[in-house]
């Protein structure tokens, strides 16, 4: 099984320090940072929003201590692999000041490759970059791309624009190049420069925000669509994390009538969206949505076609709406779990067949 | 058959002059005021978003001449009662000017109540009112509510913040009040004061923005069912127009998860959300989404409980995604047709059986 969605997290943006260019250094130390959470993350999960019994008992925030991870995920749920996603690095995106959210991806993506990865050979890593600057993204992504344990390059939504917008095309070049799907995961929408969360600006509860974070996924996909993202990186894969995906036929059916009416708006738009993001869009499972009636979910998937192939089993460890593996795998058609609980990622991130894991330490 | 949205339009701003206090004639005649349309609307059909033969033979703009519509809709379609729903007036929810806003709302209302409901027993007027100033909109809602051919009270979508905001909360009291529903109609996000119309702000083009749309109506929908307007209101009936329907099972799916989840931050909200759009909201069907496979529209719609009640058919006329009559009913289950195509409307807007109509003028 191959978990596509792990928080793991430092405590502090100040532990970031050591791997931080030292001209930025002062921001963080001194400069009254008080996180990427940010003083005005506005909307607060009324129980928390990761879970109380992912906090490592040696104390720090859930996701922070790897011997924690280990034990609960890791071992616990049986993972071949995880991907690990990061946590408060994703707010990046919401810093007007370029070069400073540059540094702090580089910084955290040092700390990612150097304490983290060489812990576990169940590890991989996202790429995590800063969008607010694209050539310089793509730097990154050169950098380190080669990296054995980074496995693709990672988009916070939270953005001045769709990512179809040329400024971004840079970020998607670079990491065809270089091999690696490109992932968006949901947050920093509405923090810092962000336009608000909605066309109605800021929701009033978590709840809301939440329950809509939907949508801004399908924004930065209609964009990139419309846009002619895919068409000019045929290799592109692009992996949306943390959405849901029960909205997804809706949204393709309403886009491919759309676009069959008005093609001449987007000549270079050749494809019926639907078949371009079947052939170049992964999604992951979380949170899995939960009908009334449990058929519901594979009827409602299996309107999109090849739907199969393009699922990935995520968790979303350490966070309150973690999906157990359990869970997901028995809502789905038996002839569907090898592929989503695994196969689908494995070929995605060419991920070699495990070696064996010591056996876990007694708790 | 009830069409529960017809576009009915003035040709220029201009015209409503006579009907608008004198205070505002000069911002209207002398201020290089350029309609609300306004001049930054930014997304182009590149057809023209209404349909070029809705223009009347004389001249003007679709929808402006009450001939024309009589004969390409109200017999040409067989229609017994035509919902009209404005067209540029949509727009007056972009204006910072309140009482400008309010005025020209107000034009429009005496436009409509005068010029064009005594012309034809078949039409139907929706109250437009001005969100920016929800005391002055309920006022409205009272001096007009009782006219007879007045059956509902019309929202834009592009506001502010989400219509379950406390400032609202008076349009929605007086409407109840004057037992009227409220309809919101998508238009005007992005434009003027509004805030951009998805989380990344402005689509590039008519194709994004136009499959978007349904985004902007779920964070109204979700905002009106977090912050309790529904429970306050138990009376209140919601119509959302021009918003297609296929979106409704995923968003209430993750809604009522979230519901369950996080119950403790809106302890207002008493009922599950999905029951509470079954009492108390109503969806025109157009633009009904057109699946590849055909069946998987009924199969999804299926998925909402009660939906058959739920529904409502429109035409859009005279815009370019025009839904005729025999599109929808040849796609509805033969058992929903009556209730879709006509008594869920009859019922909601209290219309009597029609009286004969006299036969068309031959073209």
């Amino acid at each position: 099984m191959i978990d596509c969605d792990v928080h793991q997290n430092f405590n502090r943006l100040q532990d970031l320090v050591p791997w931080l260019d030292p001209q930025y250094r002062d921001f963080v130390e001194h400069g009254g940072f008080n996180g990427l959470d940010l003083p005005n993350y506005p909307w607060v999960h009324p129980g928390g929003f990761t879970m109380n019994e992912a906090a490592p008992a040696t104390g720090g925030v859930p996701g922070s201590d790897y011997e924690t991870l280990r034990e609960q995920l890791l071992d616990g749920q049986d993972v071949e692999y995880a991907i690990l996603t990061g946590e408060e690095i994703l707010n990046v995106s919401c810093l007007p000041h370029p070069q400073l959210a540059a540094a702090l991806a580089t910084a955290y993506n040092r700390w990612l490759t150097e304490q983290w990865l060489p812990r576990d050979q169940r590890l991989r890593g996202s790429l995590v970059v800063a969008s607010q600057d694209a050539p310089r993204a793509a730097a990154e992504i050169r950098a380190f791309g080669e990296h054995p344990g980074i496995v693709q390059v990672l988009l916070s939504c939270g953005a001045l624009t769709g990512y179809g917008d040329a400024r971004y095309d840079p970020i998607f070049r670079a990491a065809v190049e270089m091999g690696l799907p490109v992932a968006m995961h949901v947050g920093a929408e509405g923090l810092g420069m962000n336009p608000p969360p909605t066309a109605t600006g800021f929701p009033a509860y978590y709840v809301e925000w939440h329950t809509l974070l939907s949508t801004t996924v399908q924004s930065h996909l209609v964009s990139m669509l419309c846009r002619g993202t895919f068409a000019r990186h045929p290799e592109l894969r692009l992996v949306v994390i943390e959405a849901g995906v029960t909205w997804l036929p809706s949204l393709l059916w309403r886009l491919d009538a759309n676009w069959k009416a008005l093609r001449s708006e987007v000549p270079w738009v050749r494809s019926l969206p639907s078949e371009t993001v079947r052939q170049q869009v992964r999604f992951t499972t979380q949170p899995m949505e939960q009908p009334a009636d449990p058929r519901h979910l594979v009827e409602a998937l299996r309107m999109v076609d090849g739907v199969e192939e393009m699922l990935m089993y995520a968790s979303d460890y350490p966070h309150w709406d973690f999906d157990p593996v359990a869970l997901v795998r028995n809502r789905l058609p038996r002839e569907w779990r090898d592929a989503v609980m695994g196969e689908n990622a494995r070929a995605l991130y060419r991920l070699p067949a495990a070696k064996p894991v010591a056996a876990p330490v007694p708790a």
